[in-house]
C-alpha cells in the first residue's frame, strides 16, 4: 500500500507525526494526503523526517544544490547540505550536473534528514549527450534513470511529463522572449522535436506510475514550460502544459501516487494571484511548488529577494512549497554562501505568508516582546541568523547596554517607558 | 505663488521636467500637483532635480541617511550619499542625531541633485535634552527648529501633527506590544504627556502652513503612532492618527502647501492592501510614503528583504514611495555597503509594482532579449548593480564563453536554438 492509499483506509504513523509537527488535527491531515490536497515524500530507503506540503500546512522551502560540469566538487555542495539543514531548509534537491553524479547524489541522501528530490532526466540527457546527442537518449534510459534514483532512495522527482507533441506546437505558435528555461523541459523538447514522437514521460506514463507505487516517491510534475521572463507569464504554452498536469494528477490519485505541480518562473506581480489559483483549480487542489516566482528581470545579483517577493505572495494566495532563488541565479553556481542568504530569503517569504494566513505569529509575539524589553539576547535568539544579528549589533558601538546605535540617545522605545506608564 | 497653486493656474516648468521624466501628458501631472495628488518636492533654495511623487508615476525610493551619537562622523554619511545616488535613489533623507547636525545637513542638501527631507524635531528634541530635558523644548524651539531646515534648502520635512491629544488618549487605550517606535512620535508623545498640553505642530498647523508657504517645502505627515511590530498594525491609535492626518491634508491643499502622508511600519501581508486604500481614501489621494512595510518581525539582518516584500505589495496597491529599509535595521547604524544593498532592494520592490501596474517593462523586456541572445555585456549594463552581475559571473569558471557556470553544457537556451528553429 503507498502513503496515499494507507491515508485513505485510516490514519498512520507518517500522518501523526506531520499533525503534530504542525500543530493541526490529524484528521485534517490525514483526508489531505488521501485526497492529496497534501504530500509527505518519504521513500522508504530513505526514510526521511516526516514532512506535509500542501493545504492548511506551514509553507515549504526548497534548497537546490549541486554541481556542474564547471563546479564539480562534492564537497562544496556537502557543505551546503550542511548550511541548508542549519537553516532550516524543508526539503533539499540535488541537481547535480558535473562530476560523479551519482556519488554525490547517495552522499546528500545520506547526509539529509529532510526529503530529497531529483530531476533524473539531467543525467540521463547528459549521458547521452556526452556520448554523442542529447536527443539519442531513449524511453528505456529515462525509465532507468528513474529507477536508479528511486532505488537510491529519492523522495520526489521532477518529471516533466507535460512536456508533449501537443504542448510543444503551442510553444511554437506563442509569442516568447524567451522559449524554453528550464533544463529538463528544454531536453525534452528538443527529443520531441528531433525524433518526432510523443514524450516517453508522458505517453507511458502508467509505467511512471507503477514505478512510483514500487519505490513510493511523489512525482512533482515539472512545468517545462515556466516562463523565463516576465514577458512570457501565462502564456498559452504555459497554461496548455499546465491543462496536461491537471489531468496527470488526477490519473496519480487514481493510481493511488502523491503528485505535486511545480510553477513558475517569472511571473510579474499583477500576474501571481492568478497562476496560484489557476493551478489549484486545474490542478484539483494539488499542492503546488513554485520557483520563486521573480517578479521582475533586471535583479541579476539580487535575484533572492526578487524571488522573495514573488514567493511570498504566491504562497500568501496559495501556494505551499517554494523553491528558494539564491543571489547567484542567472549568473553562476551558488556559492555555500549564497545559499544560506536564498534560503533565508525564502524562510521569511513563507513565514510572512504563514503568519498573514493565521498559521502562527508566536515567533513575532515573542520577538516584539524582546525589542520592547530590549532585551538582545532574546532578539538574538529568535532571529532568522542570530550570527548575523549579533555582529551587526556589536559593530556599532554604543554608549550604553540598552539601545543601539541607530537611535543612541533618541531611543523612542526608552521614552515611551519613562513617559508612558501603563 | 506655492508651486502647488502655479499648478492651478497652468503649466510650469517644473510640471513639464517632471512629464517629461515620466513620459507622462504634462496637463495629467499638473492636475495631479494642483489637486495634492501629486507632490513635487523643491525648495528653491536648494533647486533639486524635479521629482514627482504620487498618482499615475513611477514609485520612488527614499534613502535614510544620518549620524547617531555612536557614529557621528559625517565622511561615512557623506559616502552613503555617493552610494544612493550612484544606485538612483530618487530622494535622501538625513535623519542625523549625532555630530554637527547642521554642518552634515547642509553638506547633504549641497551634494544631492534629489529632493532632500529631514525630520526637524530630531534636532530639537535632541538639544532640549542635551541641556536638560527632551520635554522641556517649547513650541519656539519647535518652529525654530523648522525654520533653520527650512533656510537651508530642505525640499520636504516630516512632521508629526497627528499626534494629538487625543490620539495619545487612544495609544494609552490601545493593546500595543511596542507603544511607539518612531522617534520623533515618542519626542511628541512624552511632551504631550508630560506638559499635558496640544501638540504644537498641531495646535499652530496654520502657522507650520504659513511657513511651508514662504520657504516652498513640502510636509510629510508623520505617522508617529506607526506599529513597530506585526501585531499593532492597523489599530486603533495607527488609524486615530491616520484620520487626522486626512484632515491635515485637505488644510494644506487649501492653503496650497504640497503634502504626502507616512504609513506604516510593521504590517503583515493580509493588511497591506488595507493599509494603501485606508490612507488613499482618508487622505484624498495624497502620495502615500510607506517605510517597508514589514511583513514579519523575525528579520533583523534582512529587513531589507523584509521590507522589499511589503514595499512592493503596498506600491502594487498604490503606495507611491518607499523608504528603503537596510540589513542593519533594529541592529544598528546602516554601513554604506548596507544603504546599496538597502536601496537595491527598493528599487527592486519599486519597479516590480511599476512594471506590474503598467509603468514600464522596457527594461525588462531588453535583459529577457539579452538572455535569450547570451549576450552577457548588455545584462550586465541592464542590472541593477553590473558590478555584482560581473563579479557573480566571474567567479564560476566556464569552459567557454556563451552559457553560465550554473548549467555548463546543459544551458536550455543553447540545447532550444539548437533544436527550436524559428
Amino acid at each position: 500500500m503507498t502513503i496515499m492509499e494507507q491515508a485513505r483506509r485510516g490514519t498512520s504513523l507518517l500522518v501523526q507525526e506531520v499533525a503534530q509537527k504542525e500543530g493541526v488535527d490529524p484528521e485534517q491531515v490525514r483526508r489531505g494526503v488521501a485526497s492529496g490536497t497534501i504530500v509527505i515524500p518519504c521513500n522508504p530507503i530513505h526514510d526521511p523526517e516526516p514532512c506535509g506540503i500542501g493545504a492548511g500546512l506551514s509553507v515549504k522551502v526548497n534548497v537546490n544544490i549541486g554541481t556542474s560540469r564547471d563546479m564539480p566538487h562534492i564537497e562544496k555542495e556537502m557543505k551546503k547540505v550542511e548550511v541548508a539543514l542549519r537553516y532550516d531548509a524543508d526539503a533539499i534537491m540535488d541537481l547535480s550536473t558535473g562530476g560523479d553524479i551519482d556519488a554525490i547524489r547517495r552522499a546528500v541522501i545520506a547526509a539529509s534528514p529532510v526529503p530529497v528530490g531529483t530531476v533524473p532526466i539531467y543525467q540521463t540527457g547528459l549521458t547521452a549527450a556526452r556520448k554523442g546527442a542529447l536527443v539519442d537518449m531513449d524511453e528505456d534510459d529515462m525509465f532507468n534513470g528513474i529507477e536508479v534514483h528511486a532505488k537510491d532512495g529519492v523522495d520526489f522527482m521532477t518529471v516533466h511529463c507535460g512536456i508533449t507533441q501537443e504542448s510543444v506546437a503551442w510553444l511554437k505558435r506563442a509569442e516568447r522572449l524567451m522559449d524554453v528555461v528550464s533544463r529538463g523541459g528544454s531536453f525534452l523538447t528538443a527529443w520531441i522535436l528531433h525524433n518526432d514522437k510523443e514524450n516517453p514521460l508522458y505517453k507511458n506514463f502508467d509505467y511512471l506510475l507503477e514505478m512510483a507505487r514500487e519505490y513510493e516517491f511523489t512525482l512533482s510534475l515539472g512545468d517545462g514550460f515556466r516562463p523565463g521572463c516576465t514577458h512570457d507569464a501565462t502564456d498559452a504554452a504555459q497554461v496548455a502544459e499546465l491543462v496536461t498536469l491537471g489531468h496527470l494528477v488526477t490519473r496519480c490519485r487514481e493510481a493511488g501516487v502523491q503528485a505535486m505541480v511545480e510553477g513558475p518562473g517569472h511571473v510579474p506581480m499583477d500576474q501571481v494571484e492568478t497562476n496560484v489559483r489557476l493551478a489549484k483549480r486545474l490542478c484539483h487542489d494539488a499542492p503546488f511548488y513554485v520557483l520563486g516566482p521573480l517578479v521582475t528581470d533586471i535583479g541579476p545579483g539580487y535575484d533572492h529577494i526578487v524571488g522573495a517577493i514573488g514567493g511570498a505572495m504566491a504562497a500568501y494566495h496559495g501556494a505551499d512549497f517554494l523553491c528558494y532563488l539564491t543571489p547567484a541565479e542567472h549568473l553562476s553556481l551558488p556559492t555555500v554562501d549564497d545559499v544560506k542568504e536564498g534560503l533565508i530569503a525564502s524562510k521569511l517569504a513563507a513565514h510572512a505568508a504563514d503568519r498573514a494566513r493565521g498559521r502562527g505569529d508566536e515567533r513575532d509575539r515573542l520577538m516584539s516582546t524582546a525589542r520592547k524589553d530590549l532585551d538582545w539576547e532574546r532578539m538574538f535568539e529568535l532571529a532568522v541568523d542570530p550570527d548575523k544579528a549579533r555582529e551587526f549589533r556589536a559593530r556599532g558601538i554604543t554608549a550604553e547596554e540598552e539601545g543601539c546605535s541607530m537611535c543612541g540617545d533618541v531611543c523612542a522605545i526608552k521614552i515611551l517607558k519613562e513617559h508612558l506608564k501603563r
